[in-house]
């Protein structure tokens, strides 16, 4: 039985449990006898609990235990000051194959594999022949592909699952699609090959070891210049790939954030980066409310707090459901 | 004949014409020899033109011609100076029924009979009893109605044609409809009643006589307060209107402009209102772009000049199409 | 004697004292045996305090505790690492009629019915038939009149008492007075009409039951949407009430936040509106000083901690006084 | 008879007339004979007039004509491309005496006497001896005085008149006097003496020669600088005026325009500077709005055209009126 | 005798002149009589001039003049309403050799072979060996090297003359060579590096023909984005080129414009990214300074008028001097 | 032996130490018996520390320990839940020379007499002869000379040492002279003594006793102010120093933040006073990032938390060197 840290809180003093956990903080302290304890904070993907190993086995080599590493806990509940506290009885590393991942790190909601099937689908219905080959020519690379499905949309912000990439990408191209079936003027095939490559870049932007995290990478460059590169050096593998519509299509990654106050290093200029723009806005900010009704709210109704990013407190008083 | 003035900037010195034009300024003016004579700048939807009536007839009144009116002239052109200023031979006002208000003002590419059509049957979609009754009250109310069909969305910015209101609100209706596929969460009835209902304001905001204008109640107050004004008294009329579902409904409509800069009194704080905000965003941004497109190129390509509110120039080599 | 939690944190260790108690947060906890004890935050207009009720009667029901509760408590301190944490002898709920509300909310300094009659006295003074009228039908309103003096100014950032609505009111009208005397211009009797009925949707933004909060209505329309539609319905119960009137009249109530960042819907574009809202926020603004100085320094002097409105730390070295 | 320009534009062509003007411009053009003719900008407090000097004598010297000169017209009105472009016959300096500055500057519609004595009063009412002294130290000073009686509030925005400063001056004071009144925890005497010389430095920020202007010291330093820096400089005459007060004199004057974007170098951080800085708010704006419905609209109804500073038009159906 | 636009406005008229010319506009125009004319606006880099072929040749073919072409033109003065307005008597197309480019284009103060010679001198400091190989693998590629000494800093707000990006490339690194003398920490062959590398991207964005223009690449897609992926591009091609330096100068690259809204896509976020973009501020700043008071003031002294992008007037009353 | 904070930090529980302090925080609490102890907060500048006096001797004056006040102490390591929390065994105030300030307060990493030196060789350099006698009235001026050389650059942001503000002067001349070593059209004595004297009124805005604090004046009027006041009347004591060359001088300090949303009330308007902001910006700036990765990092590598007030976390994989 693998614990969860949200129903830790909720035991009695003294009962037992055990379950794996990554290591987010570890401290060696020293008793007043001189004998050194470890005083740990751990998580999974319901919150982090702070945890003391009191009385380690004497031989024990303490310092093993390192900030990310994954543990198996056996321990029992304390309250300290009317806190919970656990005790920890035994501490060991996991095995690769004894835990899920899961328990660290939420999945898209949707079925990766159907969802990366309606991707190719898509790709299919691409007739400019520059295009569909840019597109084939990523999306049939295997490196590419399996980073582009486990992909999370962001850290925090929204669509924060393995697969959440994957997810958004298909929600801003169905958004675009509208708009270009009502709008004549736009480029269709230049507008969903954009939609579908706005965020390519964060293949290399996020870590997901057990958790997501941005690399320095994407701290100190970003997706949106790493998936320009990426996109402008894969063009170059493609004889003939005129280059006008290089630059349109460059333009619409760069800028798909709108405002330079978003990271964006151009605003749109083309009918094309507009539609794109505001599309990515939509699909990204519902789905962010969303998370911020689901983390805040689990299935109550209501007030959330305000919202660190978008400035607000959020109102629902309806039911979160996924069902097709 | 009824000449437009764009066609008139390209005669030759000399060249009869004659049409019917709308008076943005006039003055009286003297000759050395004390004789009146009339300075005007006259309109249609193609542009403004300077024109003299430089020896109107001994014994005309010519404190009868005011701005707004709509004359018949018959004229020639002269250059002055290389620059087109042509003279006129005759001018009196137009009956009623002599020209059409197109020469004045652009309609909406889509049919307006249509629409409206289409606008009533996304209605009866709607299952909550109190939302329909209540845009059956409003849409049904030949009033309302008659102004709403033709509405323009704006002055200048997206939409500025007779019909106008009609055309955006179908637009944001079919982005709401995706997004309320895609996010189960939505409540679709009230997102899609927000979104049909959201710039009813207008109808107060413009007046379409022979140019689009904005009325002082829409310079002073504006749609966002009128419009929830008139949608809060007749959900009045409704009895039983459960009053959460009033409040919502209004917090979207007073929210959808999504940023107090734009002048929305509230930020969104539901998902619905979020949704609204930026479908709203998303199909007024690409018809803003469009416009700008079709205004500065007409069927060129390249650059536009930097267009005045959202501070981009834009590139367009496609087609401008309206082909369904 | 009914402690105030200010001098509660003064007491020393084992000093038994009673009072009343909103509880603001409330825990049912486990001791190691299974045996449930009671962890809540309770607070009067002075502070909130952490209290423990450790061991209640066997037999009693704890969950009838909620939040937003009164209660009567016998309890001694107790020093928890030096930090005061009491421990409960005696809970029980109040009745309505053992204690007085202002143990929980501060009123205004002034008083309530000498205020209300110089409202009516001013009321009295307005010329404009229409404007006096309109005011009439408001304030001999029962329901509204009653609600208005009791309604705070805001929630936090001034006037947060009850009755400051009244007392700020009054403020901005005096300010008013100066300035229509100076400026013959301004259209006195639609000056000070706005003036006092700027913010009059505040009593539907604010619940005062024991404590100060906003409503849902409040947080989702908002006092300036609520206001005008109040204004704007009484309006249309009047005979003849001048169109014109009623629009420059609800333009000073929606523009008197004056920019768009403070939620004005509208930016002042009259000589009443534009006077109006800087009355009020010069109104406003001293009195916010004033409070932050208050709750801060109490009677002493020197830096205030930075406002977390106004972004600085203020500076006193005067005496807080409301003598007359 | 000194004809103001705002009448020579609606002469008929052939009209003789005279006057005094400014030089704004002028070049020594050549006729394709070689003989040299003038063309002038001239101006009064009424408005710009070009004006061409066509045929001076054979032996004047064109070059002692300069930009800033006073100059004596006589001519007569041509009309060219139907524009006014009067022809000189005989032009000559302006002696000191002949002509009023009245034609180039207005001057504050209230009587300056009056006003200064008023001024004077007031000072008379400071209790504490170091502010009075102070105030005395500086209005008794006949160079500081005789030039703050004349010094205008501004060039463009507001009280941009002979006179202005002293007229806003008191307008600040009134209003201050009145919050000073409501809120006792105000020193009075400390606000009414920073109200009083809240924009002292202006008289080192215009020139007003035949026009307003901001001289160097006014664009390079500022009259916040500039007024803290002599008030400072007085104070430091002054024994035993302490330490304390001196600052929070000063920190009122540096913080009076309240936001760092306004070139204030301090947000005000005492009740006596934010009460300040919004009285002076107060009084600027309402009547910058008032001289831009002058300007606009002279004796007419409705919209002004947007206000350069303000961002918005103005709407006005009133009379503007300055009657005691 | 090749006339410069600047003097032929201070020519008389009847004076003959010849020269060469970019024609900037052309429009075909008819006599009343139906003979065509030609109406242009020609430039140089002292000014624009409008000009008229008032009688070209009966059989000339006058489609053959496009804007952008470079002619040579026989012409005399005409005054026009006081306005200069040359008549042409002769207009044909220049020779490629006939005329010098720096009639239309200004080239950088200083010597182009000389400061290349300096930068490649300040390449053979780099110690770095990964790093001094990229600045070789880019600057001695020829087509790289002739574009980049070529190429301006900017269309119009500094360095924008022929060699700009050279001069002001040398000026960043002068200045970064004291940072990293006094700012130990600071890895000086990195920064250098970037500094020498930081506007690369620019030799696509401006096009240099006859004048300064932006390319649509350098519009769409920015000098940030193709100098980044160009010196992406660069270090791939160098084997063991360290991952995390490569990292670490692409962010001085991405981040050296400082704030997002200036189009930087990334805040510095390491020592030598904030010293570049404040080195960067530091000489663009000054130069673009002094570009507008040369511009505005030639040789005089006073205030210019306010810089449109600066957004304050300057005041200069020195020399400009170049003199070492 | 003085013990640092940081190392009292890693000591086991019971260890005993022995030092000076100073109070940050002190309360007077009672046990339950009624006896009192202490509860304090103390500080050196490698952190603070909570420590009790469980047992201060019955007759002791416990009200004679202030907060500001220096402190010997001898104490034990007590573990409170986990936490260091020693108690102290005695506890006495210190005599002046019994401790160095540099145990509370770091002293720039440069030698002060040799930087003083260094800045009096510059002002020899200075040819202008009012500019060379206004630097050397102020810094030959003992007062102003021994205050200046202790004063810090900020209190928290860069240059937060014991002279650091003659560290930051030094690096800001360094940076001007390549400038206007570049830029010939700069009045270099003018920049130079800008440079000199742009932070001279921070040596009334620092407290420096034990701690950099900022003081009331500070606070209210700011160094921008106070430091132009100082130069302003030093400037009037040298005979006929050109009031032209005062005020571009003064300008130079009024406008050096650049921007008024950093206090500056003037924007730079002359080259010089463009060239001193920036060069201001580079040092402190690059200064900044390096002091917070000292704090942050101290030798480590990797990335610091964000720095609070340029709002980025700083990576660094470098060595922080102060070598020559």
């Amino acid at each position: 039985m693998d614990a969860l840290i949200r129903d830790i809180y909720k035991m009695p003093a003294g009962q037992e449990f055990e379950g794996f956990f990554i290591i987010e903080n570890v401290e060696i302290k020293k008793h007043r006898t001189g004998e050194p304890y470890l005083r740990l904070i751990v998580s999974d993907r319901t919150g982090t609990l702070p945890i003391l190993w009191w009385k380690p086995p004497k031989d024990a080599d303490l310092t093993i235990f390192k900030k990310g590493d994954v543990v198996f806990i056996k321990a029992y509940v304390e309250l300290f000051q009317g806190n919970v506290q656990p005790k920890i009885r035994l501490m060991r590393h996991a095995e690769k194959n004894e835990f899920k991942r899961e328990k660290f790190i939420r999945s898209s909601r949707f079925n990766i594999d159907e969802q990366f099937t309606k991707l190719l689908e898509i790709i299919e219905t691409i007739q400019n022949p520059y295009l569909k080959k840019l597109l084939e020519l990523i999306f049939y690379d295997d490196e590419i592909a399996s980073a582009f499905i486990k992909t999370p949309g962001g850290k925090f912000i929204h669509h924060a699952t393995i697969g959440g990439l994957l997810e958004h990408t298909l929600g801003v191209v169905e958004i675009c699609e509208v708009v270009a079936k009502r709008y004549k003027s736009i480029d269709r095939d230049l507008l969903i090959t954009a939609a579908i490559l706005h965020d390519l870049g964060k293949i290399d932007e996020y870590s997901i070891d057990m958790a997501i995290d941005r690399t320095d990478e994407g701290i100190l460059l970003g997706h949106i210049f790493t998936g320009s590169e990426l996109i402008s050096k894969k063009i170059d593998e493609i004889e003939g790939f005129p280059k006008k519509l290089k630059i349109k299509l460059l333009h619409c990654i760069l800028s798909h954030h709108g405002e330079y106050e978003y990271g964006s290093p151009k605003k749109p200029k083309t009918l094309e980066a507009v539609a794109l723009h505001y599309a990515d806005a939509l699909d990204s900010k519902v789905k962010g409310y969303e998370e911020h009704i689901e983390r805040e709210l689990g299935e109550g109704k209501g007030w959330t707090k305000r919202h660190f990013a978008y400035e607000v407190p959020i109102f629902f008083d309806g039911e979160i459901s996924y069902e097709e």
